[in-house]
């Protein structure tokens, strides 16, 4: 078929619906996961178990493909850059993954492009901490500046006594300020090699104990001009840094000046995001298929809304080690024909995230009940509060 | 995760994208195909490779799997009825399917049932054609009984010198009359074993040289009644052959009493159809999601449009055996961020549906323009006449 064969390390959800997108396009994706048992390694054909820390299994992964690409940030930065050396060509880059990969890079990049983002403090100990609150103050945040995911990596602390519990750990960290934040939006784009970006609506994200459980699209109340900033912003960044394929600018909306509302760069990645999981119903183009077409240095798609409103709600595991999905699914389409689901096939774990389900319409309250409700019933098996379901 | 497995026999492009929507709804489709490059067996993971008119495959197969379905209807029906025997779950099962397999037990069939058909007749011998003619005039149509696809099995004959050269070939012949139609339509639904119906949009078809080359949803001027009429006849005749999956009706818009338009049937296909590949974007619930929640007894989706127009055109192999798709998407892709293209990973053969593409919108002109060019250049590698696109 003549078309390019992309790798994509890592084996969980993302590069399941990436395997996912990819069909449409021609494509299987190849994918380098940890285990047979991997989100991805049970729907797509072309996989290799390999380890993503080995540069010998790297390579013999990269050797098949015209591009490799990531579904998450652990690959380390030297082994990225031995890649690149060997003429192997990953998106997104080294020189531009580092950004998403430590937190201080991040913080300290932003800050030297005049990118509002909290006040932030490299911090190696205690006495550095109690340096930076002396400025901003208890309690503040603590985060790792390396390897944090949902919710793990990051601390607030409300003195020297818990600090120093967090130091003790010995991971590189960064202190940051507790920002007062009204709510948390993300802008997500993508970038071609060519320099091309297209960008998604702006949304809300809803974070339950760091962990995201609902994304709101487009932002409710959003001013246009806050949304275009926003935007812009992301594809000022995703220009800047160079980055190819999906970027996710997460963002407090804060009170600024004369209580407008104002925003803060939280955290990037690059590669697909829980952020805009929706766009596979709400938008003309999915992340996935984006990404893919910017790895491949193909003209982004349409970005277009698919209806007023696209709300997901992530499925989180919950205590039944094993659910009857089956019997849960029946019933939950049964209550609801219009709402979609998306089921990882991991294994769960309570707070896991193993699924998501997405709701559209044009009654903003109507459809976050819908999503929100479908993600409770295949979590508990039980309708929550209100809602008359079969059983 | 407590989920059925689903397992199909074929490994064409109704299996890939059958396994496409399997893995949203967590499952990992099981494909039964004739060779690993087959287009289901390059993107998926759980691939035997066997023989599909082989009891011992069949088996073997079906073994791993809670409910085997089909991409095509070329199991004989006396393995079919062999499986069932054994207590393996078929769906369709082998008392439906028959009258997918054989034009002319279905034709008897839809008949008894008074539903209006094309004058036809079962014929053994020239003779038989001859004393069919009598009543019908020439030309008229022979199809082969068993085993006809894309136009092939089918012939006009316009005397008995044609029809004896198809009579030679030895193949089980209905002889009908060849109908003056105004278009075809198709009526496209889905039923469950618990006997839930659930229809998409009638969307009108064309053919070119007996290959489908467009589909058009909905059916450009059908009035509601007709709709209604073309959906309700679909929807009887999945519960009066008991189907189970996707049901087409390929129908025939002819001039009925008063110049009026009326419906009489053409084939039945069931299984997912080529000519609801429209519903992947065009509708809330797309045909191959709808093919597995019923094979598994869950309650359908919706089947509401997601734009008041959705038009596919098919991709046929132009007469490049290698074409650089790479780089056709490419330009494509810059001429028309919106349109979504669906490709096979079927190697290129002149005529041979290795693709299909989709777009969207409020404009119908513009939305069948926009599928048209996007197949033509894919397939020819050159802008159609009046397009001006990037070279």
């Amino acid at each position: 078929m003549g078309l390019p064969v992309v790798g994509m390390v890592g084996g969980g959800q993302l590069s399941r619906m990436t395997h996912q997108a990819s069909i449409s396009l021609g494509l299987s994706l190849r994918v380098l996961a940890d285990a047979t048992h991997d989100s991805a390694a049970l729907v797509a054909n072309g996989v290799s178990v390999g380890d993503h820390t080995s540069l010998d299994d790297l390579r013999a992964f990269a050797e098949h493909c015209e591009v490799v690409t990531f579904d998450h940030e652990h690959v380390p930065e030297g082994l990225l850059e031995a890649m690149e050396a060997e003429g192997l060509t990953i998106y997104p880059g080294s020189a531009a993954l580092r950004h998403a990969q430590d937190k201080i890079v991040m913080r300290e990049r932003l800050a030297a492009l005049g990118v509002p983002v909290p006040p932030f403090c490299p911090v190696a100990t205690v006495r550095d901490i109690e340096g930076f609150a002396h400025h901003v103050g208890w309690p503040l945040v603590l985060k790792a500046a390396t390897g944090g995911y949902d919710g793990k990596g990051v601390w607030v602390v409300k003195d020297a006594a818990e600090a120093a519990e967090v130091v003790a750990g010995g991971v590189r960290l960064v202190a940051e300020q507790l920002v007062p934040l009204r709510r948390e939006l993300a802008a997500v784009v993508a970038r071609s090699p060519y320099g091309q970006g297209a960008a998604w609506p702006v949304v809300e994200t809803v974070q339950d104990d760091g962990i995201c459980v609902e994304v709101v699209a487009p932002a409710p109340g959003l001013s246009e001009e806050l949304a275009l900033e926003a935007q812009g912003l992301a594809l000022m960044l995703a220009d800047e840094l160079a980055v190819v394929g999906v970027l996710a600018v997460e963002l407090f909306e804060v009170e600024g000046p004369g209580g407008r509302p104002t925003l803060m760069v939280n955290e990037l990645a690059m590669r697909p995001h829980n952020s805009a999981h929706w766009t596979i119903e709400g938008a003309r183009t999915s992340q996935f298929e984006q990404h893919l077409r910017a790895v491949l240095d193909w003209p982004l798609g349409e970005t277009t809304l698919t209806a007023p409103w696209a709300v997901m709600a992530n499925l989180l595991g919950g205590q039944d080690p094993e659910p009857d999905l089956d019997r849960r699914m029946h019933l939950l389409f049964g209550h609801d024909p219009g709402v979609k689901v998306h089921l990882y096939g991991k294994q769960v774990r309570p707070g896991r995230k193993i699924g998501h389900v997405t709701a559209l319409g044009a009654d903003l309250e109507a459809v976050r009940r819908r999503a929100q409700v479908g993600a409770a019933f295949l979590r508990d098996g039980v309708w929550p509060a209100g809602e008359q379901g079969p059983t």
